[in-house]
Protein backbone atom coordinates (compact mmCIF):
# COMPACT_ATOMS: atom_id res chain seq x y z
CA UNK A 1 0.00 0.00 0.00
CA UNK A 2 1.57 3.50 -0.99
CA UNK A 3 2.20 5.85 2.33
CA UNK A 4 0.69 9.06 1.45
CA UNK A 5 -3.32 9.64 0.73
CA UNK A 6 -2.60 10.84 -2.73
CA UNK A 7 -0.36 7.51 -3.47
CA UNK A 8 -3.22 5.66 -2.25
CA UNK A 9 -5.79 7.56 -4.16
CA UNK A 10 -4.01 7.04 -7.50
CA UNK A 11 -4.13 3.57 -7.29
CA UNK A 12 -7.86 4.03 -6.56
CA UNK A 13 -7.36 5.43 -10.03
CA UNK A 14 -8.58 8.65 -8.03
CA UNK A 15 -7.37 11.84 -7.72
CA UNK A 16 -8.32 14.95 -5.53
CA UNK A 17 -9.43 18.03 -7.22
CA UNK A 18 -8.09 21.83 -6.11
CA UNK A 19 -9.38 23.24 -2.91
CA UNK A 20 -13.23 23.83 -3.34
CA UNK A 21 -13.97 27.58 -3.93
CA UNK A 22 -15.03 29.36 -0.41
CA UNK A 23 -18.46 30.65 -1.63
CA UNK A 24 -19.45 33.60 0.68
CA UNK A 25 -19.38 33.77 4.26
CA UNK A 26 -17.65 30.63 5.05
CA UNK A 27 -15.17 28.20 4.47
CA UNK A 28 -14.19 24.86 2.69
CA UNK A 29 -13.12 23.63 6.32
CA UNK A 30 -11.93 24.12 9.26
CA UNK A 31 -10.05 22.54 11.84
CA UNK A 32 -10.62 23.03 15.83
CA UNK A 33 -8.37 20.58 17.94
CA UNK A 34 -7.39 17.44 16.47
CA UNK A 35 -10.97 17.71 14.43
CA UNK A 36 -11.38 18.68 11.30
CA UNK A 37 -15.15 19.48 10.01
CA UNK A 38 -15.32 20.26 6.13
CA UNK A 39 -18.49 22.07 4.71
CA UNK A 40 -21.11 20.09 2.71
CA UNK A 41 -19.30 19.40 -0.70
CA UNK A 42 -21.59 19.12 -3.53
CA UNK A 43 -20.33 17.16 -7.12
CA UNK A 44 -18.74 19.76 -8.68
CA UNK A 45 -16.30 18.92 -11.71
CA UNK A 46 -15.09 22.38 -13.51
CA UNK A 47 -17.20 24.28 -11.73
CA UNK A 48 -20.20 22.45 -12.96
CA UNK A 49 -22.50 20.21 -11.00
CA UNK A 50 -22.05 16.74 -12.79
CA UNK A 51 -25.74 16.25 -12.38
CA UNK A 52 -29.17 18.22 -11.48
CA UNK A 53 -32.00 16.49 -9.90
CA UNK A 54 -33.41 13.83 -7.76
CA UNK A 55 -32.28 10.23 -7.52
CA UNK A 56 -34.11 7.42 -8.86
CA UNK A 57 -36.19 9.80 -11.43
CA UNK A 58 -33.92 13.03 -12.45
CA UNK A 59 -30.77 10.90 -11.80
CA UNK A 60 -29.79 7.29 -12.41
CA UNK A 61 -28.19 5.62 -9.10
CA UNK A 62 -25.19 5.12 -10.83
CA UNK A 63 -24.41 8.59 -11.76
CA UNK A 64 -25.58 9.57 -8.10
CA UNK A 65 -22.68 6.99 -7.24
CA UNK A 66 -19.99 9.15 -9.72
CA UNK A 67 -22.03 12.13 -7.73
CA UNK A 68 -20.84 10.92 -4.00
CA UNK A 69 -17.73 9.90 -5.20
CA UNK A 70 -16.95 13.59 -6.00
CA UNK A 71 -18.38 14.72 -3.43
CA UNK A 72 -15.91 12.44 -0.89
CA UNK A 73 -13.24 13.97 -2.83
CA UNK A 74 -13.95 17.46 -3.08
CA UNK A 75 -14.43 17.08 1.05
CA UNK A 76 -10.80 15.83 0.96
CA UNK A 77 -9.76 18.38 -0.80
CA UNK A 78 -11.04 20.76 1.31
CA UNK A 79 -10.04 19.15 4.67
CA UNK A 80 -6.47 19.50 2.79
CA UNK A 81 -6.55 22.91 2.88
CA UNK A 82 -6.62 23.15 6.67
CA UNK A 83 -4.55 20.00 7.51
CA UNK A 84 -2.40 17.69 6.14
CA UNK A 85 -3.93 14.59 4.81
CA UNK A 86 -0.97 12.00 5.68
CA UNK A 87 -1.80 13.09 9.18
CA UNK A 88 -5.56 12.16 9.28
CA UNK A 89 -5.36 9.54 12.43
CA UNK A 90 -9.21 8.66 11.46
CA UNK A 91 -12.22 9.52 9.39
CA UNK A 92 -14.80 10.01 12.20
CA UNK A 93 -18.23 10.52 10.21
CA UNK A 94 -19.34 10.92 6.74
CA UNK A 95 -22.90 12.55 6.74
CA UNK A 96 -24.59 12.34 3.17
CA UNK A 97 -27.78 14.05 1.67
CA UNK A 98 -29.12 12.36 -1.08
CA UNK A 99 -31.97 14.60 -3.32
CA UNK A 100 -34.43 11.95 -3.24
CA UNK A 101 -37.78 11.35 -5.44
CA UNK A 102 -40.52 10.09 -3.51
CA UNK A 103 -40.11 6.37 -2.62
CA UNK A 104 -36.39 5.98 -3.27
CA UNK A 105 -34.40 4.78 -0.03
CA UNK A 106 -31.32 3.25 -1.24
CA UNK A 107 -29.38 6.05 0.05
CA UNK A 108 -27.02 3.77 1.80
CA UNK A 109 -26.25 2.46 -1.71
CA UNK A 110 -25.21 6.10 -3.15
CA UNK A 111 -23.41 6.87 0.21
CA UNK A 112 -21.42 3.63 -0.02
CA UNK A 113 -19.67 5.32 -2.97
CA UNK A 114 -18.45 8.26 -0.69
CA UNK A 115 -17.19 5.75 2.11
CA UNK A 116 -15.56 4.00 -0.61
CA UNK A 117 -13.18 7.18 -1.50
CA UNK A 118 -12.40 6.82 2.26
CA UNK A 119 -11.29 3.63 2.38
CA UNK A 120 -9.13 3.84 -0.72
CA UNK A 121 -8.41 6.94 1.06
CA UNK A 122 -7.24 6.03 4.35
CA UNK A 123 -7.21 1.80 4.45
CA UNK A 124 -8.37 0.57 7.77
CA UNK A 125 -8.75 4.00 9.15
CA UNK A 126 -11.27 5.04 7.00
CA UNK A 127 -13.57 3.07 8.87
CA UNK A 128 -16.24 5.96 9.93
CA UNK A 129 -19.71 6.81 11.65
CA UNK A 130 -22.08 7.45 8.90
CA UNK A 131 -25.70 9.46 8.47
CA UNK A 132 -27.07 8.76 5.19
CA UNK A 133 -30.58 10.65 5.02
CA UNK A 134 -32.81 10.81 1.94
CA UNK A 135 -33.76 15.25 1.41
CA UNK A 136 -36.11 17.29 -0.49
CA UNK A 137 -33.35 19.39 -2.27
CA UNK A 138 -29.81 20.19 -2.60
CA UNK A 139 -27.74 23.47 -3.36
CA UNK A 140 -28.28 24.22 -7.09
CA UNK A 141 -30.06 20.79 -7.58
CA UNK A 142 -27.32 18.63 -7.01
CA UNK A 143 -28.38 14.97 -5.90
CA UNK A 144 -25.53 14.71 -3.49
CA UNK A 145 -23.55 16.33 -0.40
CA UNK A 146 -21.86 14.98 1.36
CA UNK A 147 -19.45 16.39 4.42
CA UNK A 148 -17.07 14.56 6.62
CA UNK A 149 -15.17 14.87 9.93
CA UNK A 150 -11.80 13.97 10.43
CA UNK A 151 -9.31 13.32 13.57
CA UNK A 152 -5.76 14.72 12.67
CA UNK A 153 -2.62 13.67 14.74
CA UNK B 1 -31.21 5.15 40.80
CA UNK B 2 -28.92 2.24 39.77
CA UNK B 3 -25.57 2.94 39.46
CA UNK B 4 -25.09 1.07 35.81
CA UNK B 5 -26.62 2.16 32.42
CA UNK B 6 -28.10 -1.12 31.82
CA UNK B 7 -29.85 -0.83 35.61
CA UNK B 8 -31.54 2.52 34.96
CA UNK B 9 -32.65 1.38 31.35
CA UNK B 10 -33.99 -1.99 32.65
CA UNK B 11 -35.76 0.10 35.50
CA UNK B 12 -37.53 2.08 32.44
CA UNK B 13 -38.49 -1.08 30.90
CA UNK B 14 -35.90 -1.18 28.47
CA UNK B 15 -32.67 -2.76 27.27
CA UNK B 16 -30.01 -2.60 24.80
CA UNK B 17 -30.15 -4.70 21.39
CA UNK B 18 -27.02 -6.06 20.12
CA UNK B 19 -23.97 -4.08 18.69
CA UNK B 20 -25.83 -2.81 15.62
CA UNK B 21 -24.06 -4.77 12.61
CA UNK B 22 -21.59 -2.60 10.14
CA UNK B 23 -22.91 -2.28 6.85
CA UNK B 24 -20.50 -1.91 4.09
CA UNK B 25 -17.33 0.75 4.50
CA UNK B 26 -18.63 1.81 7.85
CA UNK B 27 -19.02 1.17 11.54
CA UNK B 28 -21.93 1.69 14.00
CA UNK B 29 -19.59 3.92 16.23
CA UNK B 30 -16.29 5.94 16.18
CA UNK B 31 -14.26 7.61 19.44
CA UNK B 32 -11.84 10.52 18.95
CA UNK B 33 -10.57 11.63 21.69
CA UNK B 34 -13.19 12.06 24.28
CA UNK B 35 -16.32 12.09 22.08
CA UNK B 36 -17.90 9.17 20.64
CA UNK B 37 -19.88 9.70 17.08
CA UNK B 38 -22.45 6.52 16.29
CA UNK B 39 -23.98 6.41 12.88
CA UNK B 40 -27.14 6.86 12.25
CA UNK B 41 -29.76 4.15 13.45
CA UNK B 42 -32.60 2.75 12.06
CA UNK B 43 -35.63 1.22 13.98
CA UNK B 44 -34.72 -2.19 13.38
CA UNK B 45 -35.25 -5.70 15.32
CA UNK B 46 -33.83 -8.58 14.87
CA UNK B 47 -32.97 -7.15 11.83
CA UNK B 48 -36.36 -6.21 10.64
CA UNK B 49 -37.47 -2.55 10.45
CA UNK B 50 -39.90 -1.89 13.13
CA UNK B 51 -41.99 0.04 10.36
CA UNK B 52 -41.79 1.54 6.74
CA UNK B 53 -42.85 4.78 5.54
CA UNK B 54 -43.63 8.30 6.10
CA UNK B 55 -44.96 9.24 9.33
CA UNK B 56 -48.60 10.76 10.05
CA UNK B 57 -49.78 9.06 6.68
CA UNK B 58 -48.11 5.72 6.27
CA UNK B 59 -46.70 5.33 10.14
CA UNK B 60 -48.65 6.77 13.31
CA UNK B 61 -47.10 9.34 15.50
CA UNK B 62 -47.30 6.25 18.12
CA UNK B 63 -45.60 4.17 16.16
CA UNK B 64 -42.83 6.48 15.27
CA UNK B 65 -42.20 7.01 19.16
CA UNK B 66 -41.65 3.31 18.84
CA UNK B 67 -39.15 3.93 16.13
CA UNK B 68 -37.06 6.63 17.57
CA UNK B 69 -37.26 4.12 21.20
CA UNK B 70 -35.74 1.46 19.18
CA UNK B 71 -33.35 4.04 17.39
CA UNK B 72 -32.27 5.83 20.45
CA UNK B 73 -30.98 2.02 22.33
CA UNK B 74 -29.45 1.15 18.70
CA UNK B 75 -27.46 4.38 18.99
CA UNK B 76 -26.25 3.48 22.59
CA UNK B 77 -25.44 -0.28 21.48
CA UNK B 78 -23.23 1.47 18.88
CA UNK B 79 -21.57 3.33 21.14
CA UNK B 80 -21.08 0.55 23.51
CA UNK B 81 -19.24 -1.18 20.46
CA UNK B 82 -16.30 1.35 21.00
CA UNK B 83 -16.43 2.89 24.70
CA UNK B 84 -18.20 1.88 28.22
CA UNK B 85 -21.73 3.41 28.54
CA UNK B 86 -20.78 3.77 32.29
CA UNK B 87 -17.83 6.02 31.17
CA UNK B 88 -20.34 8.48 29.74
CA UNK B 89 -20.09 11.94 31.77
CA UNK B 90 -22.79 13.62 28.88
CA UNK B 91 -24.70 13.30 26.33
CA UNK B 92 -23.70 16.06 23.86
CA UNK B 93 -25.96 15.68 20.96
CA UNK B 94 -29.04 13.91 19.40
CA UNK B 95 -30.20 14.02 15.74
CA UNK B 96 -33.05 12.82 14.72
CA UNK B 97 -34.36 12.50 10.80
CA UNK B 98 -38.20 11.84 10.37
CA UNK B 99 -39.56 10.82 7.44
CA UNK B 100 -42.70 13.40 7.08
CA UNK B 101 -45.43 13.53 5.13
CA UNK B 102 -46.28 16.80 3.71
CA UNK B 103 -47.61 18.87 6.22
CA UNK B 104 -46.06 16.95 9.04
CA UNK B 105 -44.06 19.29 11.47
CA UNK B 106 -44.38 17.15 15.16
CA UNK B 107 -40.66 15.77 14.49
CA UNK B 108 -39.92 17.14 18.25
CA UNK B 109 -42.41 15.13 19.45
CA UNK B 110 -41.20 12.02 17.51
CA UNK B 111 -37.88 12.53 18.76
CA UNK B 112 -38.66 13.59 22.62
CA UNK B 113 -38.61 9.24 22.56
CA UNK B 114 -34.85 9.41 21.84
CA UNK B 115 -34.17 12.05 24.52
CA UNK B 116 -36.08 10.16 26.70
CA UNK B 117 -34.07 7.04 26.32
CA UNK B 118 -30.68 9.08 27.06
CA UNK B 119 -32.54 10.08 30.63
CA UNK B 120 -33.67 7.29 31.52
CA UNK B 121 -29.53 5.67 30.77
CA UNK B 122 -27.90 8.79 32.01
CA UNK B 123 -30.29 10.93 34.42
CA UNK B 124 -29.21 14.28 34.35
CA UNK B 125 -25.93 13.62 32.27
CA UNK B 126 -28.63 12.76 29.37
CA UNK B 127 -29.50 16.20 28.60
CA UNK B 128 -28.60 17.36 25.12
CA UNK B 129 -28.24 19.66 22.36
CA UNK B 130 -30.59 18.20 19.57
CA UNK B 131 -31.93 18.57 16.08
CA UNK B 132 -35.30 17.31 14.86
CA UNK B 133 -36.21 17.60 11.16
CA UNK B 134 -38.40 16.29 8.52
CA UNK B 135 -36.79 15.00 5.66
CA UNK B 136 -38.02 13.08 2.14
CA UNK B 137 -37.01 9.56 2.85
CA UNK B 138 -34.56 7.45 4.82
CA UNK B 139 -32.65 4.34 4.26
CA UNK B 140 -34.64 1.41 3.56
CA UNK B 141 -38.20 3.53 3.72
CA UNK B 142 -37.03 3.98 7.74
CA UNK B 143 -39.34 6.39 10.00
CA UNK B 144 -37.13 7.49 11.95
CA UNK B 145 -33.21 7.87 11.97
CA UNK B 146 -30.98 9.04 14.88
CA UNK B 147 -27.23 9.59 16.00
CA UNK B 148 -25.61 10.81 18.52
CA UNK B 149 -22.51 12.31 20.59
CA UNK B 150 -21.76 11.60 23.65
CA UNK B 151 -18.48 12.41 25.61
CA UNK B 152 -16.39 10.05 27.84
CA UNK B 153 -13.99 10.38 30.46
CA UNK C 1 -14.17 47.11 15.58
CA UNK C 2 -16.24 46.75 19.26
CA UNK C 3 -13.79 44.15 21.47
CA UNK C 4 -17.23 41.98 22.59
CA UNK C 5 -19.60 40.14 20.41
CA UNK C 6 -22.83 42.43 21.84
CA UNK C 7 -20.78 45.78 20.91
CA UNK C 8 -20.28 44.56 17.02
CA UNK C 9 -23.71 42.66 16.97
CA UNK C 10 -25.12 46.12 18.01
CA UNK C 11 -22.62 47.82 15.11
CA UNK C 12 -24.49 45.36 12.90
CA UNK C 13 -27.87 46.24 14.20
CA UNK C 14 -28.42 43.21 15.99
CA UNK C 15 -28.81 41.64 19.33
CA UNK C 16 -29.04 38.62 20.80
CA UNK C 17 -32.28 37.39 21.74
CA UNK C 18 -33.31 35.57 25.56
CA UNK C 19 -31.65 31.87 25.93
CA UNK C 20 -34.18 29.93 23.98
CA UNK C 21 -36.20 27.90 26.33
CA UNK C 22 -35.64 24.15 27.15
CA UNK C 23 -38.15 22.37 25.58
CA UNK C 24 -38.53 18.75 26.75
CA UNK C 25 -35.63 16.10 27.75
CA UNK C 26 -33.06 18.48 25.81
CA UNK C 27 -30.92 21.53 26.47
CA UNK C 28 -30.57 25.28 24.45
CA UNK C 29 -26.76 23.68 24.17
CA UNK C 30 -23.78 21.97 25.57
CA UNK C 31 -20.36 22.05 26.02
CA UNK C 32 -17.81 19.57 25.71
CA UNK C 33 -14.48 20.27 26.23
CA UNK C 34 -13.64 23.17 24.36
CA UNK C 35 -16.58 22.69 21.80
CA UNK C 36 -19.68 24.31 22.21
CA UNK C 37 -22.98 22.54 20.04
CA UNK C 38 -26.44 24.23 19.96
CA UNK C 39 -29.50 22.78 19.52
CA UNK C 40 -31.03 23.17 15.81
CA UNK C 41 -32.73 26.78 16.38
CA UNK C 42 -36.45 28.02 14.86
CA UNK C 43 -36.96 31.56 13.91
CA UNK C 44 -38.94 32.04 17.05
CA UNK C 45 -39.49 35.81 18.36
CA UNK C 46 -41.54 35.97 21.59
CA UNK C 47 -42.63 33.12 21.35
CA UNK C 48 -43.58 32.83 17.93
CA UNK C 49 -42.36 31.15 14.78
CA UNK C 50 -41.78 34.49 12.79
CA UNK C 51 -42.96 32.46 9.02
CA UNK C 52 -44.65 29.19 8.82
CA UNK C 53 -43.95 26.85 5.58
CA UNK C 54 -42.02 25.65 2.37
CA UNK C 55 -39.28 28.64 1.04
CA UNK C 56 -40.51 29.47 -2.27
CA UNK C 57 -44.15 28.81 -2.12
CA UNK C 58 -45.31 29.75 1.26
CA UNK C 59 -42.20 31.52 2.41
CA UNK C 60 -40.45 34.21 0.63
CA UNK C 61 -36.91 33.98 0.26
CA UNK C 62 -36.57 37.52 1.45
CA UNK C 63 -38.69 35.89 4.41
CA UNK C 64 -36.08 33.12 5.16
CA UNK C 65 -33.46 35.38 4.84
CA UNK C 66 -35.00 36.59 8.06
CA UNK C 67 -35.24 33.91 9.44
CA UNK C 68 -31.91 32.55 8.83
CA UNK C 69 -30.71 35.56 10.64
CA UNK C 70 -33.17 34.75 13.97
CA UNK C 71 -32.17 31.72 13.86
CA UNK C 72 -28.49 32.53 14.12
CA UNK C 73 -28.75 34.89 16.85
CA UNK C 74 -30.68 32.14 18.84
CA UNK C 75 -28.17 30.14 18.13
CA UNK C 76 -25.45 32.47 20.05
CA UNK C 77 -27.89 33.33 22.51
CA UNK C 78 -28.18 29.12 22.75
CA UNK C 79 -24.30 29.05 22.99
CA UNK C 80 -24.07 32.08 25.57
CA UNK C 81 -26.14 29.78 28.05
CA UNK C 82 -23.23 27.75 28.50
CA UNK C 83 -20.26 29.85 27.10
CA UNK C 84 -18.88 33.53 27.31
CA UNK C 85 -19.26 34.32 24.03
CA UNK C 86 -16.26 36.70 23.80
CA UNK C 87 -13.84 33.18 24.83
CA UNK C 88 -15.23 31.92 21.27
CA UNK C 89 -11.95 31.68 19.36
CA UNK C 90 -13.81 29.77 16.23
CA UNK C 91 -16.92 29.22 14.58
CA UNK C 92 -16.54 25.68 13.52
CA UNK C 93 -19.75 24.52 11.67
CA UNK C 94 -23.00 26.27 10.89
CA UNK C 95 -25.91 23.15 9.76
CA UNK C 96 -28.54 25.15 8.01
CA UNK C 97 -32.12 22.98 6.86
CA UNK C 98 -34.30 24.51 4.60
CA UNK C 99 -38.24 23.88 4.29
CA UNK C 100 -37.94 23.51 0.39
CA UNK C 101 -40.65 23.88 -1.52
CA UNK C 102 -40.23 21.50 -4.99
CA UNK C 103 -37.93 22.75 -7.31
CA UNK C 104 -36.41 25.27 -4.79
CA UNK C 105 -31.94 24.84 -4.65
CA UNK C 106 -31.25 28.31 -3.72
CA UNK C 107 -30.90 26.79 0.06
CA UNK C 108 -27.40 28.61 0.52
CA UNK C 109 -28.95 32.04 -0.07
CA UNK C 110 -31.12 31.82 2.81
CA UNK C 111 -28.10 30.38 4.92
CA UNK C 112 -26.14 33.10 3.74
CA UNK C 113 -28.11 35.42 6.12
CA UNK C 114 -27.18 33.22 9.17
CA UNK C 115 -23.50 33.49 7.82
CA UNK C 116 -23.37 36.79 7.97
CA UNK C 117 -24.59 37.27 11.50
CA UNK C 118 -21.26 34.93 12.67
CA UNK C 119 -19.51 37.46 10.80
CA UNK C 120 -20.79 40.49 12.21
CA UNK C 121 -20.19 38.68 16.02
CA UNK C 122 -16.65 36.82 16.01
CA UNK C 123 -15.11 38.51 12.78
CA UNK C 124 -12.81 36.86 10.90
CA UNK C 125 -13.23 34.18 13.14
CA UNK C 126 -16.82 33.72 12.34
CA UNK C 127 -15.53 31.77 8.95
CA UNK C 128 -16.81 28.58 9.28
CA UNK C 129 -17.88 25.14 7.78
CA UNK C 130 -21.47 24.80 6.55
CA UNK C 131 -23.90 22.38 4.94
CA UNK C 132 -27.10 23.77 3.74
CA UNK C 133 -29.97 20.86 3.19
CA UNK C 134 -32.96 21.33 1.45
CA UNK C 135 -35.82 19.81 3.80
CA UNK C 136 -39.23 17.97 3.57
CA UNK C 137 -40.77 19.79 6.71
CA UNK C 138 -39.20 21.53 9.73
CA UNK C 139 -40.84 21.65 13.77
CA UNK C 140 -43.61 23.47 14.06
CA UNK C 141 -43.85 24.44 10.78
CA UNK C 142 -40.81 26.19 10.43
CA UNK C 143 -39.27 27.44 7.40
CA UNK C 144 -35.32 27.27 8.62
CA UNK C 145 -33.35 25.73 11.25
CA UNK C 146 -29.81 26.49 12.28
CA UNK C 147 -27.42 24.47 14.59
CA UNK C 148 -23.57 25.56 15.23
CA UNK C 149 -20.90 24.25 16.49
CA UNK C 150 -17.97 27.09 18.35
CA UNK C 151 -14.74 26.38 19.73
CA UNK C 152 -14.14 28.32 23.11
CA UNK C 153 -10.94 29.45 24.66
Amino acid sequence: MHETVNGRLATAGLSLPPTPAAVGAYVPAVRSGTLVFTSGQLPMVDGELVARGAVDTEVSVETAHQCATECALRALAAAASVADLDSVVRVVKVTGYVASAVGFTAQPSVIDAASAVMKAAFGESGAHAREAVGVAALPLGAPVEVSVVLEVS
